[in-house]
């Protein structure tokens, strides 16, 4: 199994004006991503709209996403579904592309019954029929639910179970889960607000929107990082806050493809029932990414 | 459009052991509530286990569960999903299959873009397009997220936006929907555990888990509120209290089905990754069953 | 013990522009209060700004009130501190004022630790020391902590444990918590919106902040309730719908201030932090209270 | 004004078994802490139980906590009430009693009203009249409510506001705060699981309940961090993590104190309602301190 590390980029779902997948659009972005130097791509992230796709356009997107991924790079496909069984079927799909793991968020419709147990089950089931090595995906200010930390902890002991995306941004939080599963567990920040913290306390690497808009910049930073120069690090991290703020908080995925189409790549609207950003939105928006100096 | 009112009862979807679809089950359940005397019944709600179908397995359900309904009854399909555009193909399936109206779930995933006025817009679309009228859906419990007042009283403008089934349970809230919606606007109450409230506000019915285990309970309840017996109804809600709160909250969805197999319809297991009940839990459920005379 | 019901007003603490305490404004408005016809008042509730005062004005608020108060009526003084022993001692002092009960909210700073038992044990150890009956007090809203159903069913069991106030709204808890408890154990609900559905459903009366706003209303509608006016009530339930919205929600504290001196009782100013209402503001609520009929 | 940065205790107030004041106690646990190295400390925060406190007693704890602390170290006492006026009276007396700095919670219990602007004006005219610098203190665990951090940054321009002490634990928060703030404000977090990861983001101290347990193993971390031994501070961190995991979240003050009994400082009992731990969750916190070798 590959090791999960470096800075990963969760692709957008690109769609033209009457919404329609725009597939080799979405090869040119990937293209783009790995030669700004990125060292994977998630396919069907939250950042990907995934559920907002039928079963066939994510069959469509992982097939066409895993093609523009060069031999040697991390392709992940993002495969969670509310039940087990449509989960291990897009697993397979993802498998038969090559995917080198299958992110997989973690069920959350029916909160109360996903007891620590039922996660456990549900991930073990997966791990032990998934042809290719699986990666846990928590992502609770979309599902309103965390993947407890004993589960994680007692997870990483499953050889199927590569890693874990933690969308939580809570450094601490990352440090302790690194301090409770195996040792080459591929812990993974979720949010680029928080790459330089989390490698800081011994993270390896992240899933973050920010990649597909400062790719070059984003790797620099995990490269700083890497070497151990905190202080230029610090200051970079600075430097990219306003930018991954406004692509993940104030204006969220429309203004992550907003931005996308400010600095070249192809962003488009996102999918309905998402709004794209209203034309102030976009000068704020490309205000900050020229401070940021992502434009001219 | 028809009035939305009476007892409806949001049906379950029957699996065998190993999670295959039984759409006969569905229709002899479906059968077995008429004949009790509901009004109607809504395929692939929250009970209906929708959010773990396949898009294939919501169309069999749709046309089988439909084929179920006796003419001048009610039937109901749930056809909300994350999209606007996919919901719109779910709509048109279940227009083919002769609904009555298309139940339609807030989109939540990504809970910061939907603004009140996304999901104005999100409906408004539905309804402008959709061939039979369409019922809101809310229920912050699972989404994490309530469809705003006003907005439900703007779409009650709307001639092809038929009602909304709302789940929180909070009646003042629905009274105070009542006075801000047009008149013959369908408000239904999601939980049997208020109907008697509800109607004492002035609800017309309500779409209950309740109904699948004790519909001629409910059904009773319901007539009894119609007509004023606030005396009797209030001692039948109370004695149906304990065993809504036993088949939504304690036990959920699982205990639900497991209530209906000691009640003689199907229930059968939940979908994975839902659990079913351990023994120690099924004791329980039967004893509340029992203490309500709805099982020897 | 006398048995908690009727209308019950949680009387504001009237302060001068300087935020000093006027004892006899709140005289005043709590004689306005019973000759209005309301059945008891509460001082130094949550309208009251308990949490602003100094030890020593609780004391002078409760004596001056306690004063005002005619005989056979109810007057209940606010005396919950975040520890046992500081409301041990305020409760004492209510005692000596001639107090009917002591209503005590629960302790919340300390969430984590304010466990069910935590909870048991300091309202067990009230009632077990105090010379008058004590209130629960449940006031999620401004606590962010709920007094749990069990809890409550358990503390109705002692005799010197008199009833609860349950600010939630949420009237179907309030039906269950009926059948929980002992037969004379004092439920009342603690938002003017739910008076009529609480009723409806076996609640004997409120503790109401719209009391102080619309006396006479507020009466009116508990005894259409009383004697099963259910039609006539709804309707006046429906008129003060909005005003009770204005005064605790939009407007909270310092609107309910501004409407006691709209319709002639004294109002006046909240004290810092809290900010008075702007002129819009007034006049928004103007316009509610002349809508309901409250203002000319 | 004094920097404040460095390792700052946040004192327990020390109860007999009857809960009265024990203040010899509390000037012996102040010096040790001096002795150990700390930088100062903090008179009733959170950890000091200052919501059990009457006004008198406060005092008492401000007067003789005061005393203990040495010359030239920071002495900081907690004055935060609900009420302006009720704070400034404290921050008066912490002045009298030369305390280097008021800290002030932000006012929580009437949530909806705590706006922006009612943070701003409350803490505007605490800086205005307060004859000491003062220090916010956001603690949502506890208030249920975050200061926001506009609202933090606009404070930092008042030169009578000399900080923040964060117990949010978001380091990433942490991170944006120092960029919108004036140089020189002192921002400290409020937790020690984040000191390491919050002095690599630029953050120059905390406000920690773990160095009332491990003064000098908190005083060494954060050199080590001030010294850019990143390494080594890191495995300091993460040998510390379930030392203040146990005092702070999973047993609380409770366990703070019973922790502090066990390396010879005077912790004793909590007050009521708060419940001492059992014998086992004491044999469980023993060994949680062993483990981090600070008990033998």
């Amino acid at each position: 199994m590959r090791t999960l590390e470096g800075v990963i980029a969760p692709v957008p779902t690109p769609f033209n004006e009457n919404g329609d997948l725009l597939l080799e659009k979405l090869q040119e972005n990937i293209n783009r991503l790995f030669t700004a130097g990125v060292h994977g791509v998630v396919l069907l992230g939250s950042n990907g709209e995934y559920v907002y796709l039928s079963e066939e356009e994510k069959r469509d997107v992982i097939r066409a996403g895993m093609e523009a991924v060069p031999k040697g790079k991390l392709g992940l496909a993002g495969c969670g579904c509310e039940s087990t069984r449509e989960t291990l079927r897009l697993i397979d799909y993802a498998y038969r592309c090559d995917a080198a793991a299958a992110m997989i968020v973690n069920p959350y419709y029916y909160k109360p019954s996903m007891t620590p147990n039922a996660l456990l089950e549900h991930y073990r089931h997966l791990a032990n029929f998934s042809p290719i090595p699986i990666m846990l995906y928590s992502v609770p200010k979309f599902t309103g639910l965390e993947i407890p930390a004993p589960v994680v902890a007692e997870l990483s002991r499953h050889e199927n179970v590569a890693g874990i995306k933690d969308s939580s941004g809570n450094v601490v939080a990352l440090h302790e889960l690194l301090l409770k599963c195996r040792p080459d567990f591929g812990i993974l920040v979720g949010t680029g607000s928080a790459l330089y913290a989390a490698m800081a306390v011994g993270i390896k690497g992240g899933v973050m929107a920010l990649a597909n808009v400062a790719p070059r910049e984003t790797v620099r930073l995990w490269e700083l990082c890497r070497d151990g120069h905190w202080e230029q690090a610090r200051r970079l991290q600075a430097r990219l806050l306003p930018v991954n703020t406004a692509v993940t908080v104030t204006y969220n995925i429309p203004g992550l493809k907003a931005a996308m189409d400010m600095i070249g790549s192809y962003g488009g609207p996102p999918r309905r029932p998402m709004l794209p950003p209203t034309q102030e939105e976009k000068t704020a928006l490309r205000r900050i990414l020229f401070e940021a100096e992502l434009v001219l």
